[in-house]
């Protein structure tokens, strides 16, 4: 069994090399691509793509782990082993159900809808984009059908993010959360507005991406096993286990945006730095899934970042960066300032109390097109109507509407729902960590980062992928993903700042 | 036999797809990528590069080749396909020699050295590269072991660049180039040496990217269809035909090196990027060899970059970037500065006089190395050795000596005696040029580098790899490769500025 299990690891290291070699190429496309390299590129992923589909729906891996199902029932099911055999399994069934041709198609496809895309983003015009978009949705839909029977149709999309989870749970979670953070919407806005003014003003870029470095640096993101580039959508990709790199944009006229997505970003990558080398070259060398993920990258960024404690360590220093914009801004404004609750376009800018409803804007038309009851051409109407309906606001273009993600275009429906479900996992996660760490408060004020860190690595990040989400969750945070505490955490810091 | 050649491009367009994966790869690898990745980007190479060579080596191509060769012999010989089925024969044939194992080790022992080789230079510490180099030097040896019977042990290295060409062949054209290279220095000697330390001052680097980037685009070079990035050592790779990058590096107190680099590197992405667009995915849209290559290098950078007639129109661009460096000089004083002949440590700054002369160190070092009357310990003292014995001077440090040049930490032993070749190349095809373009200088003057580029072009670029070397420079020059015009080129150039 050994020699067969060491047979295993060999063809799992090589897939996963293939995987970061697809992983390197996609961070170079949307980082340094010329808009030149659209076609090769495109060539390149399909190739590529159905290659490691190739390596992963082999027969030789099926029959390993047809031979080591038995042995694998005789280790202890926590052993680093036996989750390695069972998320192999669990992979390769997937896999096996999807023809490669179609995955050469989706690779190609969606290269060139990342291009066009930008192109349509930066002139404002979704006809760029529609074509494209068309296709790729229409291979969404096959895709599905791989998978049948399923409950519904937009399962199988989101179990490639969130493994067992269905469509049905997403939509009994969000129908908790909704009429609850429309509640605190509500409180907020029959309250006296907060003023962020001062943060729309002009903000030399260097001197965002100096303070947004140091910050990310305090954090405990490593530099050296990691850098961090400007791309039109920010992004964290793994190119190896010390090798993860994120991305921000910088806007001069919005100070904030860049600010916390480098801290978001960075919460992503110390995940992913944090990973046991002991899983280098092992399919659970990455996040449990994007839910679990996106809890860390909420939690760097908004349950840390936006909090009182994180500015009072740091204000001081975006002040001397920033002499003449925030001389004379009071800690308290910047800090409300920064948690301002207003209805806005652009997700990656929502405040924490408005964000879940654009997520739940966007779970609706990824599933109504999934159902094909909505067209890719009605699209951009459906969008502003839901915006309308969800938020009370109707976006100036398509450059802060329905282009303004960069997922669809890289195909990637079923992903937004981890956004929001992340952001009640990170509430949970932190309400445990504040249950074993005592004063988190003064931990962030005093720059001990590092305890932060050292406990998430502890319990989350250096397990990698070995363990299922949802039981990853249950063991940290001791029940499954739950809206409770997140809604908690909401109601306490928007009463402190609005006062009611 | 139109469905087996249907099959052999499939084939072929996936082969292709991923040595161009392999380029995105290795270009990272040298921007952008963190130090602490190495060790995971050698696992991706290694995979990678097993994957290619069992592409190239397959059963499936083999059998192809085999039941298309009576059918290539109907064809036209100079027609696309015929020379397609002939190149991969020829391809397949070599490949087929090296087991996979050693191509996969291969890759991953020249990542592991290039990182080491960056470190080491950085801190000017041969030790740090030794172990690696030694193990490439070995694996070197084992390669050319397959490939025998050799004349030469060196062969099967110098023909991974230069197909068909042999060791003796180099020493036969050197063995001429030398004695008559060495009496143009001698020649220079005699006379009153040139000025050229108003280029050793202090040029802003922001100035230098700019004029750069002004004659790269000048020239031809498409920055839509490629980019210019900066790396411990200058290179070119084409990842697609629309997608041919290059990189330089600035010093801000030698205003020339960056300069020189940027033309000579456009001058390679201007052969990548003119190849027809009917080669793509092919393994012919690469340059013919990289003698061929180099001869475009180097008659961008030289035969244009270095003119009077270049700088005539340049020169005051460039006064007006530097006016504190250079308003007082004169275009007299640093067209002679700028192609002053002067023994020095450093290949890529060397003056054309003694370029040459750098490669047959490099040359006798890697045959030493391959025949093992060289040990690589004994390296940097062979080096400094010869470096005094056919320059006359010796290196400060290893930085400006046997560590200078990122090819041996690469594995690319065999790559070295190229540049000259190219150097004999780009006279022969200027020499031809002339005598159909008339006028060249005054097309240089006037700024027509389209109908230079057009020219280069029609003549070659667009045939990429489809002939083999040697018959592509008979072809567009009447004869094989061969130093006369570059002889008479030197001579008349520098008697000119030396007058004698």
């Amino acid at each position: 069994m050994n020699e067969k299990l060491e047979q295993l690891k060999t063809l799992l290291a090589e897939l996963t090399d293939m995987d970061r070699t697809l992983a390197v190429v996609g961070w170079d496309q949307q980082v340094y691509m010329p808009r030149g390299g659209a076609e090769d590129r495109g060539n390149i992923n399909s190739t590529l793509s159905a290659k490691v589909h190739e390596m992963a729906t082999s027969k030789e891996l099926g029959d390993l782990l047809e031979a080591l199902k038995p042995y694998a029932e005789t280790l202890d099911p926590d052993s680093d082993d036996a989750c390695m055999i069972k998320r192999t399994a669990y992979d390769y069934e997937r896999a096996s159900k999807v023809p490669t041709e179609h995955v050469a198609e989706f690779a190609r496809v969606t290269t060139l809808g990342q291009s066009a895309w930008e192109e349509a983003k930066e002139k404002d015009d979704f006809s760029i984009f529609r074509p494209h978009l068309e296709k790729i949705v229409e291979l969404r839909r096959e895709y599905a059908g791989f998978f049948k029977p399923y409950d519904h149709v937009y399962d199988p999309l989101l179990q490639d993010f969130e493994p067992g989870l269905k469509t049905a749970d997403v939509q009994d979670v969000f129908g908790k959360l909704r009429p609850e953070q429309i509640k605190i919407i509500k409180a907020i806005k029959d309250r006296p507005q907060v003023d962020d003014s001062f943060l729309k003003t002009s903000y030399d870029v260097k001197g965002q991406e100096e303070f947004g470095v140091e910050v990310a640096k305090a954090f405990g993101y490593d530099f050296n096993r990691g850098r961090q580039d400007v791309s039109v959508h920010p992004f964290t990709t793994s190119l190896g286990i010390d090798d993860v790199r994120i991305t921000t944009h910088y806007y001069p006229e919005h100070v904030t945006t860049a600010m916390f997505s480098t801290m978001h970003e960075s919460g992503h990558a110390m995940y992913e730095q944090g990973i046991s080398p002991s899983l280098r070259r092992l399919p659970q060398a990455t996040g449990a899934s994007m839910a679990v993920h996106e809890s860390q990258s909420r939690l760097w960024e908004n349950l840390i970042g936006r909090s009182k404690a994180f500015w009072k360590r740091f204000y001081p220093r975006l002040q001397k960066i920033f002499p003449a914009q925030l001389a004379n801004v009071s800690l308290e404004a910047f800090y409300k300032a920064v948690n301002k609750v207003e209805p806005s376009f652009v997700r990656t800018e929502a405040d924490e109390a408005t964000y879940n409803l654009h997520i739940m804007l966007r779970l609706e038309l990824e599933i109504a097109l999934m159902e094909d009851s909505l067209k890719v051409k009605d699209l951009p109407a459906a969008w502003n109507a839901r915006m309308h309906e969800f938020l009370g606001i109707t976006p100036p273009n398509d450059r802060r509407g329905v282009l303004q993600d960069v997922h669809w275009s890289g195909g990637m429906l079923g992903y937004f729902p981890t956004y929001a479900l992340g952001n009640l996992v990170s509430a949970q996660i932190m309400e445990k960590m504040k249950s074993q760490l005592s004063d988190i408060d003064g931990l962030i004020e005093d720059g001990r980062f590092d305890v932060i860190l050292g406990w998430l690595r502890e319990n989350i990040y250096r397990h990698g992928a070995k363990f299922e989400p949802q039981e990853l969750v249950q063991r940290v945070t001791g029940t499954k993903i739950r809206p409770e505490p997140y809604l908690a955490y909401l109601s306490k810091k928007y009463s402190d700042i609005y006062g009611f």
